[in-house]
């Protein structure tokens, strides 16, 4: 089969073999793969990550010296089933598929592993228990962003946003626009998305952002959060607390048993942004500590490759969290497909461009400028090696 | 009045002029007040804790060159009242109180300003609204132990901790006995206790820790961890819910209705520890980030001042979170008062000393060596200018 080879940073078009679905697998026919943001970092920095995944128990990610098809964004069509099966999805199903396989207790990343071939190919072999079918009629462009979408869908969980919060989206790549079209979708009412692109601002307004700022210009945390009530200072906070106090023993209850009163309906809570970190180059966390409002939760979905450096003072003093997030559940992924099938959730802003086999190699180049794409899907059935512009 | 000042690093005895109650405050003449380890910290490093303070909204942190009072642990007993006070607060009563006094609107830690003086003197002035009588009976060493113990309390919170919890405690000084003694009077029925110096250890025994490890000896991660189940790599987890799904396809039902009800009951969240750093060292955050298991949630309570590094990317694969958390809200500070008083907290194990005024100067100088003392508290009715060994 035809598939694209990445080698010491290389990325070519090469002949290998059709991979075999083993059993409790699945052989899918690509029909689109999404060139993720890891996809551009691995094909410079694989040691870095595999060194990192070792740290994590993962000692067969990618390396630089190894000949690896990337790819794991995928949508495509059941062509043959392993040994053994029992699936009920047939051939001719589409389907999409949660990234890992299993050889006996051996799991790989599907595209992450010299020992799981990705979806930059014609075929690619997945898990039958993390397949699914797309639900009929549900566009190729479309199903195939589940799996960034189900990142966003989980970073989302994470971060416990519920509809009366304000969400601050850092970056507009198509990580922090999934997370913007994700937090939309789940009716959150105050959406601010900040990047410094223009294009990338005019993208997440398209996926739902309420406000887009250009932190070149103006403040994400001033203008953006004004009349939202937070807590911006200590004293503020230590006023609002001795004011409800005073307040409190002016009633005929202890102001303890008012207080508690209180706390259980959330009143005394602060009001507090959740935060979703979508660059992941170094600083980004410190300039959090140091700007965001006191008990804002910041969801950490940016990948910040390599030691960084910040303060932790400031975020004890805040009272911040950060939560970092990888990945998703399997319940997760399906719920997100079938928000994007049945239209509560609308990702079809992200797609900017296709390309073949033939094409990966420069929608690499050009992904690399964050000011012109977002998200570029691999469809092996275009012959041409130009970058289809949608 | 006799009070302890602190000036350029400086601890003397001074005679000083008795603070006065504005409205809205008490005068409460000091019977015990806590060494909190942030007072040895401002001694040396006052102005880098009042630049961070600045950053989050509080200019008037006590700085180097001012002549200050320290002292927020405070128990004393009611001398007397502002004008127009309607507190039911008696001259004689007993008190603890949360260590915030106001004027107008302008709000200051007590002991931590200039504006304020605290507790390292035989009077102090304290804000009525945030006083709480002391129940009859409790010893003034116990008594003086509600402001870190509260500290203690709100980290657990934080945390959400709950009783199958297994909680690991980083560093056993006062801050993580208080954890310790904490987290086993909200019943956690496994806390292991970490410290290199043996004699802390031994007091993180007195106080209910189950598990106490020197780390120069022995990983606080496995053998405390061992048979707890905790998701420790990637592949253990991912098999994990492959093994889930496909027992799940034999049900009646498609595997992601199963899956939501095992969702909704728990069962396919991972187990993770709830690990609490109470050491605020460089370095130690990092330190945990490369070593706790997949899903561990962090509670940063110790203070590490300036810049410190760490690797983001560890964070985000294995979805960690970091809590960082300073104070206690006042119902917290409440509750650890009555906790204390009902015999349900046991934290009198914390006091390992006491001294007069004339004493502190050595107190601060013999706190700095792990080794010997947990707590020592300030009694302005003592004399001699030695430690009293507890």
């Amino acid at each position: 089969m035809r598939a694209v080879s990445l080698t010491r940073g290389q990325l070519e078009v090469a002949d290998l073999p059709t991979p075999r679905p083993g059993a409790g697998q699945l052989l899918v026919e690509v029909r689109r793969c999404g060139i993720c943001g890891s996809d551009l970092h691995c094909r410079l920095h694989a040691d870095q990550l595999a060194d990192t995944l070792e740290l994590c128990g993962y000692p067969r990610y990618l390396r630089s010296e190894q000949s690896v098809v990337l790819g794991h964004e995928i949508f495509g069509e059941v062509v043959d089933q392993g040994p053994w099966s029992t699936t009920s999805i047939k051939p001719g199903t589409p389907v999409v598929s949660v990234p890992l396989v299993r050889r006996g207790r051996q799991v790989d990343g599907v595209g992450l592993s010299a020992h799981a071939p990705g979806g930059y190919a014609e075929y690619v072999v997945v898990q039958e228990a993390l397949t699914l079918p797309v639900p009929n009629g549900l566009p190729a462009d479309v199903a195939a962003l589940t799996e960034p979408m189900a990142v966003a869908w989980h970073a989302v969980n994470r971060g416990e946003v519920s509809r009366k919060d304000v969400a601050v989206v850092l970056g507009c790549g198509p990580v922090g626009l999934a997370v913007v079209s994700v937090l939309k979708a789940r009716g959150v009412g105050t959406v601010t998305a900040v990047d410094y692109s223009a294009g990338r601002r005019s993208l997440a307004r398209k996926c739902g952002a309420d406000v887009v700022i250009d932190p070149a210009v103006e403040s994400p945390w001033e203008g953006a959060l004004d009349g939202h009530g937070f807590m911006n200072t200590m004293p503020d906070e230590y006023n609002a607390g001795i004011d409800a106090i005073e307040g409190l023993t002016r009633l005929p209850v202890p102001w303890w048993t008012a207080w508690r009163a209180l706390e259980a309906v959330g009143a005394t809570r602060p009001h507090r942004p959740v935060v979703f970190e979508c660059v992941g180059v170094p600083g980004m966390i410190d300039g959090i500590l140091a700007a965001a409002p006191l008990h804002s939760r910041v969801v950490v979905v940016g990948v910040c490759m390599g030691p960084d450096s910040f303060r932790p003072a400031l975020a004890v003093n805040k009272e911040l969290d950060l939560r970092f997030v990888v990945g998703y559940t399997p319940l997760e992924f399906r719920n997100t497909l079938h928000a994007l099938a049945d239209g509560t959730l609308n990702a079809s802003h992200l797609v900017t461009g296709r390309v073949g086999l033939a094409g990966v190699a420069a929608a690499f180049t050009t992904l690399a400028d964050p000011g012109v794409h977002a998200k570029i899907l691999v469809d092996p059935s275009i012959e041409a090696d130009g970058i289809q512009v949608r």
